[in-house]
């Protein structure tokens, strides 16, 4: 159940010492073929880090052999120095594994504005290079942690091919709470223009649709690798299928380990004139604070659902709008429904359903409730 | 120092009952005349209560000679019940004061979706409409209070004409974080039209550039009346910069009573290309949760402010962009500048500058930082 689970993969995690807690923090992941085809997402943010500007180069011509990637800082607003050392960590890869510089791609999670101690980090690149085997998955995966307290695995096995993958933070896509790192692999013979088209439309309805504060990353990155290594070609709808289902997997999982969060949220919109507007409408609900609040406070506060479907450009009539908490249809038609007492917010999950009334499209939002510590570690992070 | 400064205006608070708290929660300015000129604006959120759908309707023809306000509930989501609910406000009032229906405007506050207790708010509009007076503003303040911990007011005397403003809410027109309403009189002698002009322009660069969570309620709302007492009709710019001048003193006590805040921070937009712009990157800044985590915790995270501003379509180049706090450039060009032990983030007020080096235009956005306070005010505010 990991990135090593299909074929062709190995991987390390090890401790190079860039966390003060001595945890792992410096993790590869190699693909060992006899394909290479690769595709990535990267953050949408125009603040972008020194890692993303290297591994959007690196994956441009659908090739990659490995991923290098460390926690302990995000070399984002580095510079020059920040991107030469970005190439300094994928040319040490490439070095010692015998790769191609060019199909090493780097992600880096951490701190933003503070330079990589690159006398701490290459060590610790070569101690994971010599490390890597093809049950290394789950060292990788611990070593990508920062805010996360637990590691994030998932994999699937499907007619003789099967998907693997690990993520970390606490957040999503776009936007992103911390920097959202994702790595899936498969043995599967999947393209490069197969595997991009699948992973764009698996990453729209899981890591874009998780949101946890709002905030995006200067550092998000999704990256999928196939080794080919199965001999097996599954028909495109079938392995979309399954990239999916890991997907929203990994997304769940993300969103579940959310930085101090007590409550899961799906906030479900029904009843959209387009899947467009389902996902503005639940996009802003779940970046309500005072909503969020309100769930923390076990308070099923339908009006602060309202006043935030009422800031969107959706369509819908106020006068129209159902909201239901648990399936308790607390407001119907816009006004006061069944009572409040009915709803019990004290489980961790909660959804909230909201029908528009002005088509048939529906998305799903994933997001988490904001607490006292949510503030704590915001408030501590860097300090 | 009041809505009563100015002559021509009586006022009251007192209390109906609508509170647990047992403190004052029903207001009335009366505009004793000779003229009864008028202006509003409202939230552009299109869930609105029904004491905005009233108001809108009564200030149309830019004559109001009266304004009833409660605390202790929002009338929002209550359908046709509700509107007849603010009617029958505005009705008791008119009755009470020899008054035409049509010019009485009503505000509420307090939480959605539930009905006002009639029976309970109407004996209250009775005794306010009794108790008005020339020398009520401050009681007046003090009824609109829900979770403000100080009454807000404020007066300028020019010329022998004056303006008088109070103010509830710990958050702004649009968005809102709780309801924001105000009430602004003068004795000068301006016509509905000027008086509207003058009311956009003021609320555009005050309460519109105060964001405290990004939450915009149903029921913001400001009214401006005009008696003419004082016989003076002031040119338009003095009367626009004295109304400004207000309305920005408003808004920032409305900021620095926000719920929860430890730190009032002005986020400046200097070197944008248009004041849109600069409106749009201080307005992203201060609605990350991140950031303002950070500067509850006196950490002066430039990163957060650089992943911020990196989300907007406002012109500018990553590598382009200054941020210092309290003055102390700590990023510069997009990178590392000074360091962050020279920055001092203990005092209240904290001042982040952005330089986009894109153009020469500037605006400044207030806000706060998010605290565990605001997460318990808004646990438990409805419970």
């Amino acid at each position: 159940m990991s990135v090593t689970t299909p074929k062709g993969f190995a991987a390390a995690g090890v401790t190079a010492g860039l966390k003060p807690s001595g945890k792992p923090d410096v993790a590869v992941v190699v693909n060992q073929g006899p394909d290479q085809a690769a595709a990535a997402v990267f953050t949408t943010n125009r603040v972008f880090a020194a890692p993303i500007k290297w591994s959007r180069e690196a994956v441009a011509d659908g090739q990659l052999n490995a991923v290098v990637l460390n926690s302990g800082g995000a070399n984002a607003c580095t510079g020059s120095e920040g991107y030469a050392d970005s190439a300094a960590t994928a040319s040490r890869v490439a070095d010692r594994l015998g790769l191609i510089i060019d199909n090493v791609a780097v992600c880096s999670t951490g701190l933003i504005g503070v330079r990589l101690p690159m006398e701490t980090l290459l060590p610790g690149v070569d101690a994971a290079c010599t490390a890597v085997s093809t049950d290394g998955g789950a060292s990788a995966a611990e070593a990508i942690m920062t805010t996360d307290t637990v590691a994030k695995q998932a994999s699937v096995s499907v007619d003789g091919w099967s998907i693997g993958g690990m993520a970390k933070g606490a957040g999503m896509l776009a936007p992103g709470l911390a920097t959202m790192l994702v790595v899936l692999t498969t043995d599967a013979v999947v393209d490069a223009g197969a595997l991009d088209a699948a992973l764009r439309e698996a990453s729209r309805v899981s890591f874009d649709r998780a949101d946890s504060d709002g905030c995006m990353s200067t550092n998000d990155t999704v990256i999928a690798m196939s080794s080919g290594a199965s001999g097996v070609t599954p028909d495109a709808a079938t392995f979309q299928e399954a990239l999916t289902g890991i997907c929203v997997d990994l997304a769940r999982q993300l969103i579940a380990d959310a930085e101090g969060a007590s409550h899961e949220i799906a906030v479900e919109v029904i009843g959209a004139a387009s899947e467009r507007d389902a996902v503005v409408v639940g996009r802003e609900i779940a970046r309500s604070n005072l909503f969020k609040c309100a769930i923390f406070g076990n308070d099923p506060n339908w009006g602060r659902v309202l006043s935030a479907i009422g800031v969107t450009d959706a369509a819908f009539h106020a006068d129209e709008l159902d909201v239901s908490f648990n399936g308790v249809m607390l407001c119907r038609g816009g006004q006061i429904g069944e009572d409040r007492s009915k709803v019990d917010l004290s489980e961790r999950y909660v959804r909230v359903t909201v029908d528009l009334h002005a088509g048939h499209d529906s998305a799903t939002i994933l997001t988490n409730d904001l607490t006292y510590d949510y503030v704590k570690e915001n408030a501590e992070y860097s300090t």
